[in-house]
């Protein structure tokens, strides 16, 4: 068991530094404790679903130091708008 | 509270059908009952994720004669791999 962090967005026109810090912020969630894994995609919209072990672990990378900064970086300047849904995985197929 | 079902996926090359298929489909699911929303993006892998009201409605969704018949065109022609996860939205914030 296990949780996914859904976070939907759309851009603004602002380019500038958006894709340096996006990398930076998936290299420092890849240091988190609990951390899982993390998928991307865009085009008119922008889906990240990132995994994490539990609600802490969540917790404690939404209230990361540098993140935080990003996030406020992210609300001036590069998101027009985001959601961020904090989800309970319960099952799971592939194929 | 509400359920997300997280469809990541990788596609063949083979074009033909897919994007009347992905049109089709969207249409009928936001005829099931108990459909709130979907949401998809697309470039590498793509990321769809659909909101529903309860476990049943994602069962009967998923049982739907017509979208039985998409999953298996699906699996032997578009995507080289895809994987589901059920989750439950625990919480949610926006900007």
């Amino acid at each position: 068991m296990y949780y996914a962090v859904i976070f939907t967005s759309t851009r603004t026109e602002i380019e500038e530094g958006y894709v340096e810090m996006a990398i930076k912020m998936v290299e420092l969630a890849k240091e988190q404790p609990g951390f899982l894994g993390m998928e991307s995609a865009r085009n008119e919209i922008g889906i990240t679903v990132s995994y994490w072990e539990s609600l802490e672990a969540i917790k404690s990378w939404k209230a990361n130091t540098e993140h935080l900064l990003a996030q406020e970086k992210g609300k001036s300047t590069w998101y027009k708008n985001y959601k961020v849904r904090i989800a309970k995985v319960e099952r799971e197929y592939e194929f």
